[in-house]
């Protein structure tokens, strides 16, 4: 049996992107695309045998290719991975991700989400750290299939990608456990956030686990993931709990913070005290010392997502499978047995 | 004479975006909004006397508020707070922008493209290094209008922002000269980048202009903005020209290589050679030493790029204006007096 000719044996054939071989075979969007590339295009289509897959093309006749992707912070070094992993999937199947930037405001993803849908996007993925449930039931009412990025619903009524965040504590909480450290505090994100409130779970259970104390005043909160928030919280700790001889924090920038308080009180990392992040950023393999740093597979995460959509998209199904990924642990300079 | 009650007025009352106050009162797109909402809109612009304005809501009638925005490569830390200052202004005017990646990628720029032309977006800003001269007519037949930031056509036909790089480089050339430094060279970027060119012009202009001498074995090019590159490029110029005490690197990856390259060869910044950066990317402050680098107003640039689109949009004209802005210096601890 012969394999089936697909988009992109066409789109190979006649040296163009998936994304111009579906417009250029669209009478709707022939016009378009350039005259001598819709015509190499169909020439290619012929000479391979190419028929549209009735269902890959899916129920609905006037498809966009086009597919909606929500992020609340470009400038959170995150989210540029987690894209590259998205458009690698969704540009080999002919789809072109238009992203809008959210700030984490309710009412600017609302606005966003709206103008997305009046240009007829075939779907959405969204990392928002939080997403209005109207909003959401809205788009669910509507049709339109969406997968979740980092966050997912109680009831797991959406597709969701995420990153086991208690998993990736306790990682960095055995490791300066196993260095010899036991007065370990935590420096936690905000409790409204879903990254904040898991890993400070994931610390509180590791040390129980470990049958470590973890007492409130080797804990501090910070209200934001920012470095000046991370100084704060890493001042407060070091004051309430001057035993404390490892600090691991809820993220890179919060660990940067501490880097920040110890200097300030003349205090060296990790002679003094040793120091963990989460995300593995990059650059903070430059820091000084170099951050150790719990790393989430970014890339995969956006790949996994794509993934679920496109298989949505291709049977019109609302699977809503639920995918947590494991993170690892990069082991850098910040972190070392206490002394003596 | 009272002041004219503008869109964003109504927003403010009805508290919600512009872009959902856009859409709530245009009877195609009001389905689009909340039902209790658009009321709210409805009543708040009927309070205030609200009458869109005819010039600003454009000779078009069928606007979609959106516009299409092209960058290179959301990796790159550059294009992040130029995007939020492109949607500081967009969203103000309530418009959303919808954001493609392009990878410098020819064919991918086009399919994208294309997609943005058929979802209707009302115009385009595009961040891209390169973009395809033939893409650009088709663009400009359309009557599309087009801001480009960061490049210019040479025949000056499409509304531009960039900065000066030129200017920059001389800014780090007579620093590190004011400095006491007089053996300087320069690890450039590829030549065949606008970006990579310009500032090795630079070089060698500020360099002639104090009466120093920057001969061909004092410069080396990297074949790509990155630390590797950096790092060969520099250890190249180290070996071909021993008496250099000061290194001016195109871009503050490439500084990082030169960092990598001087530690190599067991050679300490500032107190053996003298590095500087360009484009002052978060967290250049936390490197080891601090780096000193050119800084580009990148907000400010994402601003005018999208004051002069909505100007566009506003009153119908292809006005082709060139902005230049001016970077200035950030000095840090990679820089210092020659020894001795």
């Amino acid at each position: 049996m012969r394999a089936t000719v697909t988009i992109r044996d066409v789109a190979r054939l006649a040296e163009v992107h998936p994304g111009t071989v579906s417009r250029a075979l669209n009478e709707q969007t022939r016009t378009l695309v350039n005259e001598e590339t819709a015509e190499r295009v169909l020439r290619a289509a012929e000479a391979l045998g190419y028929r549209p897959n009735p269902i890959a093309r899916g129920l609905k006749t006037n498809r966009s290719y086009t597919v909606g992707v929500l992020i609340p912070d470009m400038a959170n070094p995150l989210f540029p991975p987690i894209m590259r992993g998205i458009e690698d999937r969704l540009g080999g199947a002919g789809y072109t991700a238009l992203i809008v930037n959210t700030d984490n405001d309710a009412e600017r993803e609302r606005s966003h989400m709206d103008a997305m849908r009046a240009r007829q996007v075939d779907g959405f993925i969204a990392a928002t750290a939080r997403l209005d449930t109207e909003l959401l039931a809205d788009v669910a009412a509507g049709g339109a299939p969406m997968v979740l990025v980092n966050r997912s619903l109680e009831d797991g009524s959406l597709a969701a990608v995420t990153v086991d965040d208690r998993q990736g504590i306790r990682l960095a909480v055995n490791h300066v456990a196993g260095l010899g450290h036991q007065h370990i505090g935590h420096v936690g994100g905000p409790q409204n956030l879903s990254t904040g409130h898991l890993r400070y779970l994931g610390f509180r259970e590791a040390m129980a686990d470990l049958g470590l104390a973890a007492p409130a005043e080797q804990i501090a909160f910070a209200d934001a993931f920012t470095e000046a928030e991370g100084q704060r919280a890493c001042a407060e700790l070091l004051d309430r709990a001057r035993g404390v001889t490892a600090v691991v924090a809820a993220n890179d920038r919060l660990a940067m913070g501490c880097y920040d308080a110890l200097e300030a009180r003349g205090l060296a990392c990790p002679d003094d005290v040793s120091v963990t992040g989460f995300n593995d950023m990059p650059f903070v393999d430059r820091l000084h010392p170099p951050l150790t740093s719990v790393r989430v597979p970014q890339r995969e995460i956006g790949k996994m997502a794509a993934d679920l959509l496109l298989s949505q998209l291709r049977d019109g199904s609302r699977d809503a499978r639920q995918i947590l990924l494991e993170p690892t642990l990069t082991v850098r300079g910040s972190t070392a047995p206490p002394r003596g």
